[in-house]
């Protein structure tokens, strides 16, 4: 029930962040970092994989840094930057998602050197619906979905999960003691994106987290061989 | 992040829906149907929560029906029709939160007769984000939150849980498994909101059903008592 002058300024607001997000991943391009936007509901564990992956990357050698939104607190920034690499935390105040512009201003005034990355991760508010709307600049979107929030939330709120390039079941640990249903998931994950890459991680016992490394890294050769050739 | 443009037809849509809610309110007042609205993130367990209380309302002779709210699918609403009780689904669209009219057009359609209801549920989108902003001419606010999800929550979605009436910590069954820190959640809980009731549940082991259950009644007794009272 929104009028259209409503759709009409909802539209331009999508029309605008898509011009400025189209800049930014030209800008992330051009400097050779893979982007990568992290969405999920609250508490799917998003924090939890990439406090991981920051770590396991550093101790491989390869430059990441992360930007995190939230509506408030600093928590996330302050976990996160246990793994050693460089995080910054955009409080979004009463905000849902974050929007192209946020990370503009947040890059401008974080001063960090693009080039010396090789990955930037943006950690999204959590938040199943608003984030699929706005386009960060990000190379790759990945959903996150945990094992304790029932295996049809992938019906219920199609839109993120078509427009991620790969979904992670979090929390398998929890499988069993949660009766999670693989196939029932992996069907509803299929049913709004057919074809879709499902990995599976626990944070807490590292199983699957390897697959999760090594599809990373495919994709940071991939993104590495389309940059040089024409 | 938003111009004054966007701010300011985002306080008219708010404030349109204040008026809507509160003329919904006093109709559900006037029916002497006490209204609960149900938020949380998805797959904290809103429909499990509410599938119990249908059924024991009903097994009590309590009249009592559900209005549910996805983005998707008609799931909930089956789930809880099992209960026996009056259930309708509102899809949403894209909408990531119910609104006033919704309500407003969805119980018109409905033709349901208030009069001889005793509660009606509405069971917001799963979103700890944006159906904070919206009244629903509800009676009581119900946040729910899981263990799995990670006990700072309340800390991160402040609005929500400030907003909220009462919190129910669900899934409490698996507590141990995700080495949930109640002292946590409760201290992260009444930051935000000092002196709010929290109550537990787990929907699978029926723990804590009766409390909730209790809680409900005194709330139902508080209402007609108000009502009578000038």
């Amino acid at each position: 029930m929104n009028s259209p002058r409503i759709l009409e300024i909802r539209r331009s607001v999508l029309e605008k962040n898509d011009v400025l997000a189209q800049n930014l991943r030209a800008r992330f391009t051009a400097a050779g970092v893979l982007v990568i936007n992290l969405v999920s509901s609250p508490g799917a564990g998003k924090t939890a994989l990439l406090e991981a992956t920051l770590r396991h990357l550093r101790e491989n050698g390869i430059g990441a840094a992360a930007l995190v939104g939230d509506l408030a607190t600093d928590n996330d920034a302050q976990r996160l930057a246990r793994s050693g690499a460089p995080v910054r935390q955009i409080v979004t105040g009463g905000n849902c998602h974050l929007e192209a512009d946020m990370i503009e201003t947040h890059l401008a005034d974080w001063g960090l050197a693009l080039d010396s990355l090789d990955c930037l991760f943006i950690e999204n508010v959590g938040n199943l619906v608003c984030p699929a709307s706005y386009d960060l600049g990000e190379h790759l979107r990945v959903v996150l979905f945990s094992v304790t929030e029932g295996e049809d939330k992938p019906l219920k709120y199609p839109i993120i999960f078509n427009t991620a390039d790969v979904a992670i079941i979090t929390k398998i640990d929890l499988a069993a003691a949660v009766e999670f249903d693989r196939d029932a998931a992996t069907a509803a994950i299929h049913a709004v994106h057919p074809g879709i890459s499902i990995l599976e991680t626990s944070a807490k016992t590292g199983k699957g987290m390897s697959n999760w490394l090594d599809y990373l890294n495919t994709c940071r050769n991939s993104f590495a061989l389309h940059r040089i050739t024409p």
